[in-house]
């Protein structure tokens, strides 16, 4: 017998020569292996648990006998008998090397592991969180080595860990005693650091066997979305949307900013109102998961710069005119308290970096999240909202602007719209002959025709509901592609009835019980505004990067998720395209602020990404009003879409009868939303 | 003609070769020459002015022409015709060398200067502040490249001053945007960066001539006081105190940590109280020196630990229980606004380490002051308050130790006791034949037996008063050794007057229309527990460091500086020692911060200071109590005090009838205060 052995690692393939002996946790810190441990070694938080191979290794020219680890030890047996440990298992702490060996280091014993995401592109995310919890016994205070409570803890750190130079600040400072003690010097630390040096965050009594959490949020013109998250391997244990409470300041951006110049002081109470929101969310994610909001100990945001500069307490009132200087663009990590919201002592929120001045963090998550500089194929990501991000780009050149929709899309300003939520009208299809609808709602998974859908009160129209139904009404030849609704002898159907000097459609009635239901011509013309301005936006970065089609279309955004891509594209939403080129990517920004708490090669990849993406300011381009205006018609003035021609039936319809009515309001120009 | 040039700096001798037609500042820079300049060479701060010599220099073997340098250009013809340079003077950013040459840097030129203390010990202070200023010219925001204001601004200070990596938190952040564009994009920067990286910590438009400035704290258990600093060249502009609002919780600091033990929450309170103070104190010192707060741009604090911790928001409840354990004992930066007081949105608090749970930040600052390690005589330094903090040691080894004095010596829980202010008597002499007192009070230079004293209204007695009146007393045989007062009788005195089972000594009566000023018992008994404590320390640091006598006492303090050194020996407040050998070192802890808010190099050196000190914790030692025991009598019950029986008369006097009388007050133990 020699003195040292060989040790190999699967799967990361590390291998080494070590003293007989060493307990495999060394053994894997020694060569760099990725084994996680809370406790440090102290045979009590089982995160090393790790799987012996014995037999013949040809590929590795290795034989492992059975006797290569040391037999299982009392702290093994209690740990198996209490807790149970999967066959075949050793805790990487207390098994030592005897003989060569293979190890096996199972995904959930790695920090750094790869979680496959659910989302349409399959790409797999990396476990790299900024913060990670680690067990330490810290002495106790000797009032002839008077030093601080938080200088012992530091000292512990470092020796037991290796972890030097940590630096805490005033709240966590003030959180430390209390705890030190109720835990018996014993205590579980969250350490963060994003490159940046150590920093306590929280601190828990005793051995914390539970995983850290971080919330993710998507601060939106007009919801507020949360995911709680286990940094452990990215699970997300709990989600929650609100209300942005600022809409009563302005229903998008641009009144926002307006009611700052014309309130002083006004934004002070915006913040206000947006960060007491992104508290109550934090406590309702907290309440969701069962956990207390004392285990949050990080928080990603992304969000418009508008909201950016409001949640941090800055005046955005240059954001309202050119040049749309902002105030700061890089990322930012500060500490939760200053956003106001309950979190650990010590937590810290990133935020994501401003792609521009109207192209924001939210834009930068999708673009993290959808990673189009990752592929060949020319992709067009649209992430539809009050306010849209538009990216477009390959592995050559990715190009960025916002367009300002305004908050049709989201059911608001529509005569009938409203949230999405049970009872709302989500789904229509309008009969080309009968002119008939037929409608689900959310809800119930039943057709309006069918005989069991009974009786169900209906509210009202969704954002897709309404996108579905002006997209049907024109395959129908209801409304025509001007953007005008026939009268009822026109069309050939009493549902369209005369309301003032233009019609309207009508959907459902309940009436004197329950609301009537209809799609007027104003509706019509605010769904007109909103996609002349998301095709326009698409339009500019497409001249910018010199192509007249691209390879696939991505719908991003929670409402994205939820739009019928043939819809869509009946009302020339998007460039035309091939149908199965058009795909959903569900809340892109939202999945990028999870990537980017869970891992700081994210956020490092982002901030380089950020800087390298070409910015296209929509709003001092006169391309962008001549798009606009062409992009008014159903789907689109002069493009052909010739792909769409072949998936529905545009008919010829003209209802313009020269007169008074209704026209060209789609030439208004929104505000930025 | 050579293509370069010999140039040499005064004072600090530095030489080298530059290419003919450097300017002066370009050459100061690149030899690593310290030469102030503010706007970076635009010539219009003139802070980078220096003299040329001219003619024969032996000592460096140099001819000096008379053209070695450009001639006076427009810039310095028109700085001179507005403001006016001084004879011989050149702008440093103006000047070209043109031939060898000699230049003298004035010092007021020096960002580094030195600065000649006026304090006792002579030493010299180095201006090397954390803060500097720069004046930049920022690119305007630009659509096509959308980075931030702030991310423009660092790229101006890198490419303009070479300092790279800027930082700004939340709070700079939001002030930036309209300094900026009320400057036309030029700003004066004040800059921090003590070690950590350069951080923005204030704005200005344009060109800001003026110098910036910091307020040094000390903050006690009863004062708070404060300087007002030019960071240029560390003068005080201003002073001013207040009283420390926490006193309605608890005179001492001790009952204020009961009173958080006995109150949940009640440290919010007093965190709150505390921190208004000291915003009033920094806007008193503002409007007194005439500037805004905004251009405070630093701050230093200096503390006992008890206080520390309540100004941070940290439980203190840990103070009043052995071990006495910190939260935290390292020096702190952190953001002036967390403490809640006005000044630039940016600026930064320094507070200096804590030495031992019951030695300070505030000990800390006596012993940067005063050096004791600087050299190779035993010094023992007292600094007197109602915590005293005492240090002993020379270049071989420094010890450190507080003791609970009490607030008697600063006139509090004396009969007629009052804080230091006009009508105040503060100085007292007693005839030892007659037994008949005079005195002086603050406000006038005259003894209240001079013809012209007049009828002042004399108010009571402050602290350096009492601690006379106790000592004349006792040299006059009005107070015997035990310090029990005698009866008329006994001493021979109409002015000793019966006051319940005990005597008083009357000094001044003013009644009906005024007070009746007396020392009674109870006073003399208060004075003897905080000379008790206070000898106590001292002679337990004497033991620790194996030494009955020491080379020199230094009474420190606001209030040290006026105690009469004699009536201090006579009352045993401190060891023996020859008059000659006891100084006063004014209010060290207050210069201990002020060096440290002039110079990072005075920051660093109390750092590592405090890690080298012994401390020694009176609180747990047996001998203190002995010491206590023994320095009850006046001077002291066995310890000889020859020094001082060659100064001042000691008469054996004993009016210890063996009765009832009060005695032995002085063995009660004083609570820490």
């Amino acid at each position: 017998m020699t003195d040292d052995v060989q040790v190999i690692f699967t799967p990361s393939g590390k291998r080494g020569r070590v003293a007989r002996g060493t307990p495999v946790l060394a053994a894997a810190r020694k060569l760099g292996v990725d084994l996680d441990s809370v406790c440090g070694g102290r045979g009590i938080c089982s995160k090393c648990q790790c799987s012996p191979g014995y037999g013949d290794f040809p590929k590795h020219g290795l034989h492992v006998d059975a006797d290569a680890l040391s037999p299982i030890n009392s702290v093994e047996e209690r740990y198996d008998r209490v807790r149970g440990l999967k066959p075949g298992r050793r805790l990487g702490c207390q098994a030592e090397i005897m003989g060569d060996v293979v190890i096996d280091v199972p995904p959930e014993s790695q920090v750094h592991k790869q979680v496959v995401r659910k989302a349409a592109s399959e790409r797999v995310m990396e476990m790299d969180p900024a913060t990670r919890a680690c067990f330490i016994e810290v002495a106790e205070p000797d009032m002839h080595a008077p030093e601080g409570d938080f200088q012992r803890l530091a000292h512990a750190l470092e020796s037991q860990w290796g972890i030097a130079g940590l630096r805490a600040d005033r709240e966590m400072l003030r959180a430390l005693q209390p705890v030190l003690r109720k835990g018996g010097w014993k205590v579980t630390v969250a350490v963060h650091d994003q490159g940046d040096g150590p920093r306590l965050t929280a601190l828990y009594p005793g051995l914390r066997e539970t995983s850290l959490y971080g919330i993710a949020i998507d601060l939106g013109s007009t919801t507020i979305a949360g995911h709680l998250v286990s940094l452990d391997d990215g699970r997300v244990l709990a989600s929650a949307g609100q209300m942005n409470p600022q809409i009563r300041f302005g229903e998008d951006l641009m009144s926002r900013v307006s009611y700052v110049m014309m309130n002083p002081g006004g934004d002070v109470e915006m913040t206000q109102v947006v960060r007491d929101a992104m508290g109550e969310l934090a406590r309702e994610l907290a309440g969701e998961a069962g956990i207390d909001t004392g285990e949050i100990v990080e928080a990603t945001v992304v969000c418009n710069p508008v909201m950016h500069h409001l949640l941090l307490g800055i005046d955005p009132v240059e954001l309202g005119q050119a040049p749309f200087a902002l105030a700061t663009s890089d990322s930012m990590d500060l500490p939760a308290r200053e956003l106001g919201f309950d979190a650990a002592p010590g937590a810290r929120v990133y935020i994501l970096p401003l792609i521009a001045g109207h192209v924001g963090a939210d834009a930068a998550a999708v673009a993290l999240s959808e990673a189009p500089e990752s592929r060949e194929d020319l992709s067009l990501i649209v992430d539809v909202g009050t306010n849209a991000e538009i990216l477009l780009g390959n592995s050559t050149r990715v190009l960025a602007c916002s367009s300002p929709t305004g908050p049709a899309f989201e059911g608001a300003q529509i005569s009938s719209g409203q949230r999405a939520a049970p009872g709302a009208i989500e789904r229509i299809e309008i009969d080309p002959e009968t002119k008939e609808p037929r409608f689900k709602i959310i809800g119930s998974d039943l057709w309006s025709t069918d005989p069991d859908f009974g009786t169900p009160r209906i509210t009202g129209i969704c954002g897709s509901g309404i996108i579905e139904a002006v997209a049907e009404m024109r395959m129908a030849g209801i409304v025509d592609a001007s953007g005008l609704i026939g009268s009822a002898a026109q069309v050939g159907s009493a549902r369209c009835v005369p309301n003032g000097r233009t019609h309207e459609y009508l959907i459902h009635d309940a009436s004197p019980d329950g609301p009537r239901i209809t799609v007027t011509q104003g509706d019509i013309r605010a769904i007109q505004l909103a996609k002349s301005a998301l095709y326009a936006g698409a339009r500019l970065l497409m001249d910018e990067m010199g192509v007249d089609v691209v390879d696939r279309v991505v719908l991003a955004g929670a409402f994205g998720a939820h739009i019928s891509p043939k819809h869509a594209m009946v009302l020339g939403m998007i460039p035309d395209a091939p149908l199965s080129a058009v795909s959903s990517a569900g809340n892109a920004a939202g999945t990028g602020a999870r990537m980017a708490l869970c891992s700081v090669k994210a956020r490092r990849a982002i901030e380089a990404q950020v800087k390298r993406i070409t910015k296209v300011e929509t709003a001092i381009e006169p391309r962008f009003q001549e798009h606009f205006v062409a992009a008014n018609a159903l789907p689109h003035a002069t493009a052909p879409f010739l792909e769409l021609r072949k998936i529905a039936p545009l008919p010829y319809v003209s209802f313009n009868t020269g007169g008074s009515g209704d026209e060209g309001g789609g030439r208004r120009r929104r505000r930025r939303g």
